[in-house]
């Protein structure tokens, strides 16, 4: 273990479900990593007083407050943790960065292009004067996520050929569940597209290496009335602030239910992607499949601790989908875990993501998905949206301005 | 058991893979099940008269012949089974028709709308005459995919919102495997969209009870040029007549190696579909999810016996897949066989075809799927085709003349 | 093909599950592998005159007759095929050796230790005549199973530790399903024991190569008394002959409900056995595991077509159990059915140990599993069943007289 | 979220592997779930100055110490957490107990019979007074075990007929695999035996509310000699102190590598068991299957966040084994984490553990695992250790003086 002789302090802004994930996320990573920086949980923000004092006492935070300005002003913070909607993420993005403080902004990036581009501009500027930014697409650091990127850098699957992915879930099936945040466009940007259909888009792009070059894509908002909540949070039917009308009237969804689409990677595969909160029995069903000219490899969520691997490179007797339990130390993260056969849940992908970020932040590394990744999955996401207006007509996905995808 | 008063002589055009699987389920129908009429395996036809001897008496068929205008015409022959190419399915099919033969015609219907639209036609005539018609798509047989279909026409899955269909083999991605026939369009019409993509056309729309109404799609062919084979049979990459050029030489790949597409059903239920023989570690991955406002159905060919089910009507502690082994009694078709537990292969959905054909013919009844199902699996498929070609513009299918989808 | 210059002429004797079974094999065998004989279905024998009629054009025998002692007289069959319970395998079988015929007669061997004894006596007398016996322990003709021999045998596990053996079922839960001859001790022989705990044990000493040298066992019988049936065939709960007491008495269920036992293998192996009908949900659920020093492998016989292996000699990082699909041209027994992807089923070992048998027989070779091996299967019965009498006391497993496991 | 009244002041004695993962448990209790004690990382305890201290700020307790007896009576501590191996349970724990001092302890609970009844019968003392006691059987709190164990307690298998238990991992199968504290006798009492086998002696007990009755035992131990190890922790091959011998020798495993049995359960089930270190390709592969006359149930570790349900009471053509997704809130200790579809890991069953044991503490009532239950499990390896030392001799288990199994 090494002697911890900085301190990184966080400042969190928003503490439902993320924020909840992220907390725990803070609290571990020094107690099972061994890291040049030690996080410290010193403030979290939110809209109520009396409700931010209680997830202060709740989550382990040292002081919490209900003013973002201040907090993103204070010298005696060191990085701004955004898990708010993201109608905000801009907003407080660019004051943080400005600010000097290192960020890190929960997906997706922003609900608008021109947010988005800001927020890569103000990340750009910053990362000059040695600022970090990250934007929080956890499920590269799953292990078996991470260990797919691996094997195809190293070559295993060959020359990519097919993407196959889908991000599937079924809470809102019901048309009596309410009108919650992320079913509003003002809010939330863009439905099962921009929540769930972006975890995909940049996940498949990070393992295989290519870019999303053009899309065709059908969108579909299957109930497109629902009762008015009376109080949200997270993934659950409770209130949502400003939903308009009162608890007994119904309004309108004014997202996506569902997305899917066709693409073309700039590397020469054709995928298919489909996002949607209506597969009844899929709960967090994020899948991939993607196949290549020496194997394929199949990544499922809901068994997150495995990866399938098909190498064809092998006697063919003896071919098969070989399933891989990710939980060897040689796996990606695992040496900072349990034995083999030990799994891991959900929360550790976030734990993954805060030990790379502190890392790059005490080495003065660049850190990806960075905001520049993250406005190319939005470039993405805006030729969707486009493409299903337009009828399903195809749409080339205009290059992000700045790096490449790290 | 009942006694056989009247025999149903076959006469068998073409004997290489589906010729042995229809062999098989003529050898076989009148032994597990209990029919009206006996198959009698009269006579089987092939170019080459050395080749088609031997295969009579590989197969088991009482006689032989190369001239397939002559058993057409035959009187002794009741029913024309047609498992040749699809270059020649409308000659021979509507041969056969007017000479008031039943036919079973392997799938696609045709290569081409025109002549499938000309194959429904004489269907009708023939109808109308009492001669019936049906075209091959046996994976309607297999009996997990007949109990999708009685569950979602009993209700079970509520109103249906996606269908998620794939047919994954990859028997061409190394790219010395050679031009047999099914790459050449002449012969084959299409690559996999029509040899494969068929089926998940055929079955979906079956087991939904809906019809595609319109298509966004994408095609690829990743090997262009290919060595010329020496001699073709079935799947192997052995010889195809008339492709021209020496073993040495290499030639065109005219058809798709991959099709994909988005669809809209005339349900309401939005749809993904894909068809490649390049995904590597496929072999036979014909894969289909239905999910439906009450459930969700998932059914993958490789585990042929299995069908899952997700009853979302069950205590939420309890809800989870179903994997059904669907070998009980209560099965479709499955009282015929074994106890449960033990499987059927894939032959038996041949079986099942004969079956349900060899009674439509005793009782005079009509038979699904029809010549006019096939044709508008073939509006489907010309659909998808032309957007592909004009850069995933969305379609609108044609309704075939006919009548509904059985 | 090859031109049959000979016939392989059988009488089968029984005709309900097993028969049926067999006949499907007759019939297909030689329509699937090119063989130097011609199999003839000339035969079938059963007790009543009008069922074996019945049976006889049912299943396509030629001839049918009630007399088994004239049909292993007659000079035109060649081949006793015997599918009949296990009280009369040793009367019939020695009779048809006796007589010169070939022999293959279904498991387990007999119902007793001396009748299994006289049995293969009969059949070394026959051998030394040219006459061929082999007893029906089809699972070994699985191609899974086959190849799980083969990699065993090729050092692909190293040195074997552990055996691990269900055969679960679940067709008797019921109390009142009735006292079917299966559940009768002097028709049965044993109970799940017997029928299905004897595949387990010639299984894994097939595909181990080391024989079962010790036993600790506990049987036990669920329910002890159940209905008398009416009229029982097969695994159904149709009639018996001579169960004794009118339709509605119970009777006492005189074999065990399920068997499990301990064992030491005589190449260092240990392992576990379990056979039971009680398993609820397990329908035919054969499952076996083997682990070695090098790697592991596991079959299901519900997904009959598939064998999971884990080659621990891979990069530690690309470990995992590999489902191979087998069916693979290079799969035991499978180039002579369908493309790979394209599932067999449980009929097809039957075909499989048709084929063997008749190579045997036209080429003089001694085929596998002898008369001998079946009487050293049977010595393990009867030390499982003297075992459990002694209250679990460890029981070394006689040798069998004669040859080593083939 | 409550006011904390009250701190529960945690002195914890060892950490490696267990201590490591009990750290994790008591850091995040209290965030995760509503509690009327908040839990304090208190202190520390371990052998050596030094490493303790690095072990105290790594895991994050504010103070650390090498004298457990001193810790034992101190007044500011509240409980006693034991993380040490076996062969000094005892002696901690009765200390602890005696001065009132609620203890939790890692299983098995002692390494002797004698040492856990004198433990048991401290607890009972203690419990007297109000001082609680548990032992660490933490796979009771997989939210799928727990599942397991409310669904039996409803009556959703019926009548209980068959346990099939088995926990395979392979971390020893390289013979230069060195000979660390658990494959010596003195030290851990003894091998898989002690180590998985009082796992699933104990889960099996506490699902089916049965306990073991009787059993016939065989134990082996394959590699009878291994290197003398440098330095020992967790499941790794590191440093164990007191081994004997210089760094090149090799020593002698006392240890049993694998541990077979068949049980009787005092309710009329039967059962097999099987605990090995040397299969394969399994991790950590705790697998149990429970037959019951209306259904059955299957849970494997390395899927911890499923569970198979078959319900027999469902219409045959739909019954078949549900893959129960444990993730929903109305699932055991769910309701704390993330939404459904986000899976929780090993860790999570040390939390769930703190959770009852702190509501237990909170409000005087009892808490399973006891001492007692505990204790129970120790006759059961003692009746297996004798058995296989017998040859398989049936030994019926003594009874815990106590109470019942909760």
């Amino acid at each position: 273990m090494s002697t911890h002789t900085t301190d990184l302090r966080v400042g969190m802004i928003g503490y439902a479900f993320m924020g909840t994930a992220h907390s725990q996320a803070w609290r571990t990573v020094n107690r099972v990593f061994d890291l040049p920086m030690q996080a410290r949980m010193a403030v979290v923000c939110g809209r109520g007083e009396a409700k931010v004092a209680e997830a202060a006492a709740q989550l382990g935070w040292q002081e919490h407050t209900s003013d973002w300005r201040a907090l993103v002003a204070r010298d005696d913070v060191d990085l701004i943790d955004i898990c708010t909607p993201g109608d905000s993420h801009a907003e407080i993005a660019i004051a943080a960065l400005d600010a000097g403080k290192h960020v890190l902004c929960e997906k997706p990036l922003a609900n608008t292009l021109d947010e988005a581009q800001a927020m890569a501009a103000a990340a750009a500027r910053a990362a000059a004067l040695g600022v970090r930014s990250m934007c929080g697409f956890n499920y590269r650091r799953v292990p078996a996520v991470s260990l797919m990127r691996r094997m195809i850098a190293e070559g295993r699957l060959g020359e990519i050929r097919h993407v196959r992915a889908v991000y599937l879930q079924d809470w809102i099936t019901d048309p009596e569940f309410p009108l919650v945040w992320r079913l509003q466009k003002d809010k939330a940007g863009s439905g099962a597209l921009g929540d769930i259909g972006a975890h995909i888009i940049d996940l498949t792009q990070y393992v295989v290496g290519q870019r999303i070059a053009g899309v065709s894509a059908l969108t579909e908002t299957f109930v497109k009335h629902r009762p008015l909540p009376g109080a949200s949070s997270g993934l659950s039917a409770a209130a949502s602030d400003g939903s308009g009308g009162g608890p007994a009237g119904r309004g309108e969804v004014t997202v996506d239910d569902a997305a899917l689409f066709l693409a073309r990677l700039d590397g020469g595969a054709i995928a298919t992607y489909e996002a949607t909160r209506f597969a009844t029995g899929r709960k967090n069903g994020l899948r991939v499949e993607i196949n290549g000219s020496r194997g394929s490899l199949v990544f499922d969520f809901e068994r997150m601790n495995e990866l399938e691997f098909y190498d064809a490179t092998l006697p063919a007797a003896e071919q098969g989908f070989t399933r891989i339990l990710v939980t060897e130390p040689t796996h990606p993260y695992m040496s900072g875990w349990w034995p083999p056969g030990h799994l891991i849940g959900y929360e550790h992908s976030f734990t993954h993501q805060a030990r790379d970020l502190i890392e790059a932040i005490a080495t003065g590394a660049d850190v990806a998905p960075s905001f520049a990744d993250a406005l190319q999955v939005q470039l993405v996401l805006d030729a969707v949206v486009r493409s299903a207006q337009l009828g399903s007509t195809w749409l080339e996905v205009k290059s992000a301005p700045t790096e490449a995808i790290a």
